[in-house]
């Protein structure tokens, strides 16, 4: 039997997703926890693996079992044997079909950036300060540059493994909240750091340091060492994936609306 | 020369606001990093004092120095002589008859309920869990009943050394956002555990254990007894005081229409 559930995460004491021998990771931990409840060792597959420092809001993994448990023992089991920065949110059996990485029809990430002159204090695990003026307006007009299917090795890491570095940004939004400045950001799928430089490229732009036209040529040419730099980790939470409707999963990850194929 | 400072501070991993002999409190915090800036011993004076795991967005205090210092250097280097968890927002002089505790004419607080079923893991710090559903608009009802000039025993602590327990609640909300229901209530002062318990006698009616008519019961009734327990600290944060317009203090702390006299 095939489960899935969404995993929610403080990335901030964690070095990254996947598993390691050594350190700790969000991966690892989920992994322990159901092993635990299923009595059996399990090996979990994720929708999209994070950085050391991201967080997700809804992670989602899927896993094979021949045990037979509740949903809501997978849920409670797996959150009593997990530290507290480490939750799951639901739990449920899916067709054997469903895979969480291959599966997903889009991926959703949230960047924020306490926009002030002085570092944060409340919220620091959540937020990168930026202390100059940041015009959101700006950079949302800029950030229309990226939507539709491009090449974006502009803002793909060295370290990107990907086979090609064609994407398509589905939504891009950038909003202030307060003392706050809020990238959304909607994709099939992300490069390597692809959300951080995006979010690193946007900033010069928002600071009026660059043009609102500097992220369509900074696209266009495709050249990553010309872009601003990757932004922090921890600003970044990946909020989850999105699954067409006829799998089942909660609401939260299956608006088929938006995803219309 | 009297200096206010506008502090934000993450109450986790502090036992309070109140300087202590021995643990750390967000005031020793604060008034060792001035006293590193003026090069003399600062004592400062806050708005309102909180309990331990409670967070302080624009808490307010002021202090007394012949130093001359620009404003900019309190905020500079307050904030680099802080731990992490607490910040400097502002400071500015103020007329000798300014008294952070005295001279705020009432106090704003925020209590977050992350409320769904399983614990929190993003934002743990910052949200008490209820698992039961709860009906916001049921809380915000019954919670009206505290408008107004009453005597607040029934959602007194036992620890509480104020002279009587007359207070006027200006205004008090609850609303959904999302998985979280959110608490915002404003007063001219606030008795030991006010919020809190206020707070823990919303959540059965917002579970619908107990009728909407419970909370102007209790008021009535003046007994601690019967009241709901105290919700824990983390969920409170203290949103900050405000002052009147002629103290010239930022904006945050100093919405003159809302306290028009």
């Amino acid at each position: 039997m095939r489960i899935a559930l969404g995993i929610e995460y403080d990335g901030t004491d964690f070095f990254g997703w996947q598993r390691l021998t050594h350190g700790a990771s969000v991966q690892g931990a989920v992994e322990k926890a159901l092993s635990f409840v299923a009595a059996h060792p399990v090996e979990i597959s994720c929708a999209g693996r994070t950085d050391a420092g991201v967080h997700g809001r809804c992670q989602v993994v899927h896993f094979d079992t021949e045990v037979q448990r509740e949903p809501r023992s997978w849920i409670l089991g797996g959150c009593s044997n997990l530290p507290n920065s480490v939750a799951v949110r639901w739990a449920q059996p899916v067709a054997d079909g469903f895979h969480a990485r291959f599966s997903a029809r889009s991926r959703r990430y949230r960047y924020r950036i306490l926009n002030r002159p002085v570092r944060a204090a409340l919220d620091a695990r959540y937020v990168t300060w930026e202390r100059q003026p940041l015009d959101a307006k700006r950079m949302h007009e800029a950030a229309q540059a990226l939507l539709g299917e491009h090449d974006f090795s502009a803002f793909r890491a060295i370290s990107c493994e990907a086979a090609h570095a064609r994407r398509e940004v589905l939504a891009i939004s950038v909003r202030r909240e307060d003392e706050q400045v809020v990238v959304d950001i909607e994709a099939n799928a992300f490069l390597h750091h692809m959300v951080r430089n995006i979010v690193g490229s946007l900033l010069p732009i928002g600071r009026g340091e660059q043009p609102v036209a500097w992220m369509a040529e900074l696209l266009a040419g495709r050249n990553r060492d010309v872009a601003g730099p990757t932004a922090p980790a921890f600003g970044l939470t990946f909020l989850g994936p999105r699954y067409e409707a006829h799998w089942g999963l909660p609401a939260e990850v299956s608006q088929s609306g938006v995803l219309a194929t």
